[in-house]
């Protein structure tokens, strides 16, 4: 492999003028510089970033945790990351989190990243003092609980304040039976979105008992038996007129559940997803969802990134939803 | 930062030691070992895992390019790819690639990685020249044009198998005008397919005029007006019976924009997808498809990648797809 010695002998420099060319510094003549990027581009020299990135400590690597990458959902958000990134230079690794990988995770990250970015996990507190060991800047795209107490910043809806609309929607619609179905094994965003929506249901004056609180695992796989169960233990009489699902996942498996069991969407049941995923407008009827603008997550991520980088102050961002109603509520 | 120095002082050996310990050579004495690592453990010593790599020449990362990631088919190979290389202890990046990329991609990963996979690239001749540069193994999960010749070996179904299966079925339901809907702008996988397609269509002989070859962009935002305009400009008097389309969401496209068109699926026109996405088993009337079986290629990349890193010699990957008849065919 070509070296900088190589490109410094063939342009009769020492080595050290071949490092400032490579480094962008200004103390080379134009000329010297001139004969340094044609010696480079004659023997096909190419720096090694990894030699290059333990120099300068910065690997100009970021890295995310995901939660489940089969959510189209996510993929949307790291496909975004991934673009805003390389903008700025950047490469993404991502990584399937898991509360029992923890350790490893982090271990594996250490000395690799500039940074991290969440996708809203249940962290433990321990892990939360190794991510601080880790002295790199961490945030979070949607946010789960605690992370905002422990000063992580996250960009997310006002689930309040969206769900609220939500639950206005169909208490116009004279719904007062709504129930919400939620992921309690990932924990991870789907508890801040519960969380939210048992305060938007008391501030408009419903009331959600722990039988209306679903949990649907988060996946269309989980989501499909567990609303056939359901179905079928109140004998298709259910205790709710409308459903709000954390994720469009679990909302597209029980619009699917119900028509399998002849229960009609609307109009015994209303539903409506939390994300607007692609999937939300090929069910049938089509998903009445809370659109997530997930097309400028991956920006506004990167510039907060780079004022943490920075080591600037950052606090967290609110992004605006909207109710779309299309068929299914 | 703690570092081996440190350790080796509490331990009361040289830093050699340290270093033999953590590379897990076997001339180190038990007890001398376990006094190591208890002083790793007290000073909570980490190994800087990019100093590590540098020495070892190994990164334990991988790369992955994906065409894109909104597409769910590549999103699920991605996941399971993760999965499989982390239980090998490597971490994976991912990068989304495009021609224009070719170099600042490659660049970027020089000494960085250890392999790489593609997700079926169409590559220029001179952007293998320069992977092989690299001196890395590259393997591609799904096939496109020119990387076998290459000497790139590759998983993928055996698509003149899988489509002579498909239109055999459809002819079975008399149809004979059968049409393919393809994606010519990123080429990648697509590519492969048409021509797959094309052979198996002879095969099984019928004709395909250019008129049949439709092209529909690869995403439901391309496939939907262009189909829209396709079923305008024939006056909804389609010129085929059955339509193939190379990846699921164009097939979901076209089942919605017959819809919309009061266009009956699968009386009027026959549609088959050819991957088995999960949004295949929503859409109404639920997709007709080949499945891909995507569970089992993380772990086939990973073990075929072990061998190549291994320089091996290593043979292209063949596996079985499967026709599932559901309610477009």
């Amino acid at each position: 492999m070509v070296s900088r010695k190589d490109v410094a002998q063939l342009a009769g420099v020492s080595v050290a003028v071949v490092s400032y060319v490579l480094n962008g510094k200004n103390n080379v003549k134009e000329e010297t510089r001139n004969r340094v990027l044609a010696a480079m581009q004659e023997l096909k020299y190419e720096p090694n970033l990894l030699a290059r990135s333990l120099k300068t400590q910065r690997t100009q690597q970021l890295a995310v945790f995901v939660n489940y990458l089969g959510n189209p959902f996510e993929a949307g958000i790291l496909l975004r990351l991934e673009a805003a990134a390389r903008q700025e230079g950047y490469l993404v690794f991502f990584q399937t989190y898991t509360p029992d990988l923890e350790q490893p995770l982090i271990s594996a990250l250490r000395g690799r990243v500039d940074g991290l970015v969440l996708l809203g996990q249940q962290l433990e507190y321990e892990t939360f003092q190794r991510l601080k060991a880790l002295d790199v800047p961490v945030l979070s795209v949607t946010q789960s609980p605690m992370l905002q107490e422990w000063g992580i910043p996250c960009i997310d809806l006002d689930w309040v304040k969206q769900y609220r609309e939500a639950i206005l929607f169909l208490k116009n619609k004279g719904h007062h039976r709504i129930a919400y179905m939620t992921d309690t094994v990932s924990g991870c965003y789907h508890l801040h979105r519960l969380r939210a929506f048992q305060e938007a249901i008391r501030l408009e004056g419903l009331a959600l008992p722990e039988q209306l609180i679903l949990d649907g695992g988060g996946k269309v796989e989980t989501a499909t038996p567990m609303f056939h169960d359901f179905i079928e233990q109140n004998a298709s009489n259910l205790p709710m007129s409308a459903l709000v699902c954390s994720n469009d996942l679990m909302a597209a498996a029980v619009v699917d559940a119900c028509k399998t069991n002849s229960i009609k969407v609307p109009e015994q049941l209303a539903i409506i997803g939390s994300e607007d995923i692609l999937m939300t407008q090929h069910t049938d009827p089509k998903l009445t969802v809370i659109h997530y603008p997930r097309e400028m997550l991956g920006t506004l991520a990167m510039n907060m990134m780079k004022q943490l980088l920075l080591k600037s102050p950052m606090e967290s961002f609110t992004v605006e939803g909207e109710l779309l109603p299309r068929g299914t509520a």
